[in-house]
């Protein structure tokens, strides 16, 4: 079973929340380790949300992305669990999570994840 | 008559079902032989699927699509015939598979074909 | 008045007519004459089309562009002849034909043309 | 008060005016004055329509771009006032002009005005 | 608390309000500092508008950026001011403004906020 | 036997014969014949010499490109007439000829010959 | 006979007189007119140089550059000039002058100039 | 041991012996299976020349390269091998083989020999 | 007159000194004042270095690019001055320095300032 | 003081040792911790070199490159030590490394170390 990262992430209050805006982040350096190999893969991070009442608080998305390092994870279920953790954390009007790995096997992988508040 | 593939497409759970989201794959490693003048074809084929209960599994995916190394195909067909094999493997709720194909004769052809669930 | 090309496209039949798929085409090789100047123009011709019962043929195709080579066409005229000489020869379910021509008097021209069936 | 350029745009008769198509013209060759500081400004105009009875003629266009190159002009009025002349000369069914200009104290500036005919 | 920059934004008058067109803006050279750290931030800011009966003014909108040089500024508050401000100044049907911010700690953030008159 | 283009290069006299200076020219608009085949080839010619006490003429030059339009002429060997051509016509001091030629089979030629001046 | 543009350039004194070092300035807005047809003619003007005693004063070079708008000059003319007279106002230790002009008759021709002191 | 490809090598008389000149090469389309884990390899291989009495025939060179599409073969020894057989064919004065191989592991591999003639 | 910096560059021990090995650093934050007008300036400064026995420290690098923010500095002269003060610094046995200024008037600056141990 | 990696490179045969060519290979998964805060680098490694009785084992490459993952290194340091260990290796007569680190503190570095045998 995937290790889980133990970083949390943090929010701090939107001074803008009558407005639906967009806060669109790119994370270039995250690795996490193939749980059946324990090869390790690369990927960039692509965050993209609307908030609500909370923005993600910066430096704790940086450690969080850190603590992926040594967790084992696929490629589809990490990026389902980093959006999750992000909704928990700031609970975003909208939300969408896209991790782009680098090629194994000769095969590049992209997923995108999104959510959408009721 | 264009041969057939004998290797077989694996599919793997999906661990997050309840959601609807998107695994985009890129090969750039795909070659297969034309039907009629036995000529080798080069192309890159892209596929991306939102996945129900079941993920491509990587490893067969490269296996079966090294296995049109000697298959005679037409541009058009192949295209349709990875989609349907896809399909058939993962029963995803949609999937698009494009071939982009290496120039004969100066032009230069990509084929697009999509599958929705009913 | 601009000449006829002599050529005639040939197709062959859709192994997949059961499914709405698209086929793209692209000819950077494509030269014809100005008719008022006697001047060499040239153009990438992209062709881009949903198959009904019938693909266009590849080699007929080329011949096809290379027939117009000395005759006399008007950019805006000459990409809406190659759009009705295909839909002629395939009975597509749409298409699209987009001729990008080099630049004369420094003014460079796209003409984009567009056919769907009834 | 802006200058007005002498030069009369032309049309010629569009041989297929059953359908809607589109053409796209880029100049990369437009240049006129300042009307404050006297300052030559530079710009690629960018047109695109879908013509009805009439085409564009290319010299009479090419001449029409250069006639700006003593006039003084804002950049967001002349934009303005190149789709004003273009839609007189040749009554399209619709009509882009974009007006994309060099930078002035370090800001790009890009204008983009569209006409529909009623 | 962030400071205010205390340069004014002037506006003029625009000449064909009776056509809703679009004016784009680039502005490379935006710096400011962030509040907590004291650390110097730069940004790309771009604007895009739909005038009312006013245009921006080009020179108070170049005088207003550098404003920002010594102010506090978070980047998603900021892009918001930057957006409140322009609208106060020159009453846009619509308007949106983006801030693409050099990377802090190997995260790249671009944010985005849109204005429509009621 | 490759036929020969009948266009006559014309010079015109270098106001600078003091100096050593480069003059390079981009030609997109080449084409000729395959004399084996009789297909028609394309390609883009690269101009660069330095001149003597003539430079070439530039609307002659290009109806000498476009004189090879019917003429039957190997890659390798047209790009050595065109250097034969231009260096007789303008008795350079130095000259190089570059003929980037559109893939055949698959595979891309480009063709470089240069001459000095005893 | 080509007229000669009236303004001056300016120069100012180098403050690092006792290392060789390089300036590159592009100036992507000269214009100029045909001698032979009065047509405009668009081009990219770059200048490096090794100073000596003297740097080229900014906003003369760009009042210069402008003084061509109504200048009739060839290509391979005007690059010369330029050359000569900015090695002529600010006597550097090496300088070069390119110019890299829009495509006329399908021709796009670039000329490149170079000065040394003695 | 790595098998070795039957396709022969032809070449064709230089018309130029004369000249030293140089022709490119690029071949997209190459493939070899490895000869350890049989997984097939994809590569671009680029032939730069300088011919004396012999040119390298285009189809003899495109079938040779479709021949390795069942041999073993490591990066750094196919691209010498090729070399190897070129030289042998055409005997030119100078000749550089490079293999552009996509990645394996993560590591992308680029291979470049030369030949010079005694 | 130009102010000064007041920050200090630090240096830490070369772990390497026996081989000659090159670091390059791109700094795209820079921006100082133009002495005569006031109005801000930004480049992107680049160096390159042959360390001797010390390493420029690269956090007081960043502090020491922060203090030109308030400082007056012509293109020229910044980019010698930092050179200067690095290899003040730290004594390498080369050095270049690049400052790439943003377009002032239409007009884009690159300096290129080089320093070599006696 | 930094920790050192584990694993050890591997050799296999050069099988054209009679022949200078140069073997360069791409890793852009490379990753470290900065002996100083803790906080993880990423790079971009590029190996340039010609073997001469030994070529570097790939698979082993790519295992040395893994054992970095927890190594604390400084960006000039551990470059300087991957060439050395693939020196001992391998023993080329030439060979470049050059790492390319993502930003810190908004400077990117890239370091680039040399070795040529006796």
């Amino acid at each position: 079973m995937p290790s889980t990262p133990s970083r949390t992430l943090e929010a701090v209050p939107n001074a803008h929340p009558d407005r639906d805006y967009e806060v669109a982040m790119t994370i270039p350096e995250f690795t996490c380790v193939c749980p059946i190999t324990g090869q390790p893969d690369f990927a960039t991070i692509r965050i993209r949300y609307v908030p609500d009442q909370q923005l993600v608080e910066l430096k704790s998305l940086k450690l969080y992305m850190w603590s992926y390092r040594d967790a084992g994870a696929f490629h589809e279920d990490v990026t389902n669990r980093i959006l999750n953790d992000l909704v928990e954390a700031c609970a975003p009007r909208r939300m969408t999570v896209v991790g782009e790995f680098l090629p194994r096997g000769g095969i590049t992988t992209v997923v995108r994840a999104s959510y959408a508040a009721p």
